[in-house]
């Protein structure tokens, strides 16, 4: 490890056009992140959020969202152990009356020491807080290095018809890996069995494999910066031999055939996956690996549908209780979910980024490896922690 | 880290001219510490106690107390884990039958080797003990250090009428933030809703700051060392106040006005608060932060009274069971031990000690770091634990 | 720690001609170990097992054991975390596909890309495989440093007339403490006051110590290598005295006094105690002490008895069920286990080996680890297990 690194510097060394990637053991700093559904957050509630190694509070007043950094100026003690909100707008410290404004981060008063010079010359770490399709975004970084949400979300997430619904939980592996689980196109053999199949058009192969041009990056100045895989330029393997013998072979829907829609992934900064058609036609789902620290991220799940009218709404809300979210973000993601946990360890010391074999399908994890590395607005290191 | 320390050196070369309190995470060596009640070890028993990162074995002989380390001189194991004590004044290990007196720490024997060369040549690691005012306290240094009692307790402590009751209990965090706690005067904020304003006058402020003059350091060559805060010169802030609006106002007691007695706060060396007229006028609390290793501390609570007769002692007994211990030491300073627990974390890599943001009032902890920096008389560290 | 070692170089460094076995807290590579006894793997059964800090998977094909690194190429997630045996000879990793041979380590195939360059061109490590006397022994090396079983294991052990039944657990010690208990002499001490005394002649001195001669190294060519330590050659301590008294005697057995037979103990390369006559004159128990990792060895216990005829194997059977397994392997044995684990903390750092008090028997010790950093074939290093 370098003085200010959670990475092994070795490794990073060896890696040449995806260091970045490599030492982004924390997260990219300077890009949205989203935290919370906004429904969880009801007006003048306080929460705590970590993001990125760092421990937030998040709180919602007159409608507003504010993030401060959970941790008193003084003596670094957690606001939230004991969280006195004396006003609206500001916490003060339980230990010894150091006081905050949420929408500034302004130490606006010492309650025992009233005439401080500290007071109104220090603030808090805040960071900027956006609202989108439901979600709590927040701006983790620096304010003079702020870019609007729409680039830091993949394309179509923030079309006007779409209604999101979704969850989220903690996952015990670093937010790469999951990252990679979810854009590796390989990795669909371990959905085999899953029940999802029996509530959708179902026909997967073992293992596809792009064609030349099915892997596109997206670069564009004022957009989302990702690498899109078409899968209807992919060539399927339908059965899986071993020794001239046909072992296994894909898994079959159950369900009436409908008609193909276009499918494929898409992989985008800071770390978010469209799956398009997916989990059924109609339907796109979006999903974030949000770090927590060297070892967890948040995986929030989401699916994303047009809708026009109210029964739209309403029908997509009981669809998404009654299969989607048991059989898809439950079931069929639980898979990916084990398969990330049980990765961990290989990756953990990042001896993993130089001693994995990886085979031809997966260049298209080195091409996003490449893109978080050219794009990445920052690397979160522990001295941004302190 | 540099090789013999805990510390992270490069925090301890940006604190100046207090130093050496940062580098003493494991405590001051060559100084003398309580480990004990007297009453909680009775004539012959055997005891394991832990101070400054050592385990040592306690044990009364003929009404003497002594200490030796618990760890054989041979293969390091602990001579606790199954105490073979075949005399009275020696324990022989059960692996090997290394045999040590505890009064001089001498080899005295190899139960199956009685002639090797090593017998009455080889010593374990002894330190003196100590008992006064029904506590033992072990110096834990190197003898040719050793210091008289009466340097390391508080001015009153051994006074021959004072009576000293209380307890001890193991607290989760480095010494030095139970020190800093207890002389802490702004940390009265968290007090606020004490049960123990039912009990006594308690009119306390939410905070005050010392005039010039109201901090004192005591420096005397044979006696204690440390720093005086007299309450008396203290300005009161009463009422906290928030965007003009008063949010919050110190605590009144229920009880009876008394006379107003001096009160104040002193911390000595190695790390023993007295707290005059607490917790009422005419008691004086006295508290040690023993360190056990660099994230836990010995919290040893006493309360000491002036007594005359039997009568004076039995009054005081009964007080002490009734009110002073579980509305004192109990229930007051359980938001002490939680406040420093919930500090650690903030210190834990001691980056604290240089990132956290002090306000005018702490200028009595910078005293205290300079004043056990000049006064301590050894720093202990890792080789000492070897 | 050096870059490539688990262990403290300033330590290494001090220990003159033992420094390899010093270095060898992970154990020495290039050489056999038994992992599970032959009955505890059924044909076409897998297990995982740890070895070295390696983890592996064996199982037994048309008869044959066979193992293999428990890691997949690609992505470095355990193949036995939901493992996918398609056929008899194969493992297909669940994540991905990849697909080894047993017998070979080969990549025979990646289910979903049939036509990767990697198939055929890539193994997975294997290491090669026999049984003898009961046991499961792998060769924890490479192929080209491969020796025969024989001279990795004591003398006599291969005899073709012995019959060999044991057992096998987890101790929290490095295997180090493990043989060093077993070899050293002294700790007679500790079985004091074992029930085995109630089964057989048990004359145990408190202490004994090797007269000139009784200590011999054993380093042919073509044989095993060891130091052995010749008991009748032992001045015997009966009695233990502190202060010019008597405290403690050497147990005697309950049971009638047998003829006296030959005793002793040898330890062998890679660390296997031989015990003569032990725990009874005919038998000798054979003992490894096989390194899991730094803190753990998996402690194979084996009680070996000349046999004719199949009442011999029968009675024996029937003793070791009886007597020898409780009162020996589990009760005897349980002391020792005990000492090693409450020994390992002291050596954990690596500083026990020069901190440590060896006394004039100890010199047997001493031999044993010269000769096992001459006789060692490689040092265990964290590369070997990446």
């Amino acid at each position: 490890m370098s003085g200010d690194s959670v990475v092994n510097s070795e490794v990073a060394d060896m890696v040449g056009d995806w260091k970045g990637y490599v030492e982004a053991k924390l997260g990219f700093r300077n890009h949205w992140y989203p935290v919370r559904f906004s429904n969880e957050l009801t007006e003048g509630q306080l929460q705590v959020v970590e993001i990125l190694g760092e421990r937030l509070l998040i709180k919602r007043i007159d409608g507003k969202v504010y993030a401060m950094r959970d941790r008193c100026l003084h003596r670094g003690v957690p606001l939230s152990q004991k969280p006195d909100c004396f006003t609206k707008d500001t916490i003060t410290c339980w230990y010894h009356g150091y006081t905050y404004r949420f929408q500034t981060g302004d130490l606006v008063n010492i309650l025992a020491v009233p005439d401080s010079r500290l007071i109104g010359r220090r603030k808090i770490v805040t960071y900027p807080v956006e609202e989108a399709k439901g979600l709590i975004f927040i701006f983790l970084g620096d304010e003079e290095m702020i870019h609007p949400l729409h680039r830091d979300v993949p394309p179509g997430f923030l079309d006007e018809n779409l209604m999101v619904l979704g969850k989220h939980r903690v996952v015990e592996s670093n937010w790469r890996l999951g990252a990679e689980n979810g854009f590796d196109g390989l990795h669909i053999f371990i959905h085999k069995d899953t029940t999802l199949r029996h509530y959708r058009t179902f026909n997967f192969p073992i293992g596809h494999t792009p064609r030349a041009g099915a892997v596109q990056t997206v670069e564009e100045e004022d957009g989302p910066k990702g690498v899109t895989d078409d899968f209807s330029q992919h060539d399927p393997v339908w059965d899986g031999v071993i020794d001239g013998k046909v072992v296994i072979s894909g898994p079959r829907s159950t369900q009436v055939q409908g008609t193909s829609a276009s499918v494929g992934t898409s992989i985008w900064m800071p770390g978010v996956l469209k799956v398009d058609s997916f989990p059924n036609p109609g339907l796109t789902q979006f999903e974030w690996y949000v770090p927590l620290d060297a070892k967890r991220h948040l995986y929030v799940q989401t699916i994303g549908k047009p809708v026009e009218t109210e029964e739209d709404r309403a029908a997509f809300a009981s669809d998404f209780e009654a299969v989607w979210k048991p059989h898809g973000l439950d079931g069929f993601n639980a898979d990916d979910i084990w398969a990330r946990e049980v990765t961990e360890p290989f990756y953990a010391d990042d001896y993993g980024w130089v001693d994995e074999m990886l085979c031809e399908p997966d260049s298209t994890l080195v091409e996003w490896r490449k893109l978080a590395s050219r794009h990445g607005r920052g690397i979160q290191t522990p001295s941004h922690l302190r």
